[in-house]
């Protein structure tokens, strides 16, 4: 099995077997902080556990993807509001200001380049560092 | 609603609206056929049915991950075989030979490089434009 070296900490990836998307939130003992369960390209593939709601953010110069596996996520745009069900995903282009909000416990998927910051360009205490995410 | 450009066609892909996964398999009338549903950075998320084989291939210089909703999908790799099952996912790192072989028909997500030529450095009966995917 190879183990490529994620570019930000000296923890591999797994890669060439079976990852259990839902078994990875195990590893999630906290709300608002995204564990990478895979890495493909420069895009890490993270699983969080959200309830509430996140300060309006952006990020700069990266798209964002969030797939909603569990629970509902309310996206507010400053112009309209999406309502993610289970088994729905959205895309927030880079720059683009963005509102998550959970009036339930909610289970996603995100996707986001390795370099993303999750909380954009706010450090709040939700803020978890790259490092975090990797472990 | 912002709709921005894909860099292959002119076509735009869905953001900041819920894209329904599942109904988005809709698209697809034909087996080992992507169809593009999401951007995110340089990579496109695609859903296809998978039944039968696709011969040995690998992508140059690009990893791809396989994502499967429903059915099984067995992965060989020259050295082992990784099957997965629904709710599970598997990288398939850049340069690494795999075959993917379906005894039973399977769904899945595809996240690969909008560069990435889904049938890798072989051009088969099933070897689709990128036009096509995305249409």
């Amino acid at each position: 099995m190879r183990l490529p070296m994620s570019p930000y900490a000296e923890i591999p990836r797994p890669v060439e077997q079976a990852i259990d998307v839902l078994a990875q939130f195990a590893r999630v003992t906290e709300l608002w902080s995204p564990k990478v369960i895979a890495q493909v390209n420069d895009q890490y593939v993270k699983v969080a556990r959200l309830l509430g709601e996140m300060p309006w953010h952006h990020h700069a110069g990266e798209d964002e993807l969030f797939w909603v596996l569990r629970g509902r996520l309310r996206l507010e745009f400053r112009d309209h509001v999406v309502e993610l069900e289970p088994g729905e995903c959205c895309v927030v282009p880079r720059g683009v200001e963005h509102h998550p909000v959970c009036a339930e416990e909610c289970w996603i998927v995100l996707i986001e380049t390795v370099t993303t910051r999750h909380t954009g360009n706010l450090t709040t205490p939700q803020t978890r560092s790259i490092e975090e995410q990797l472990s």
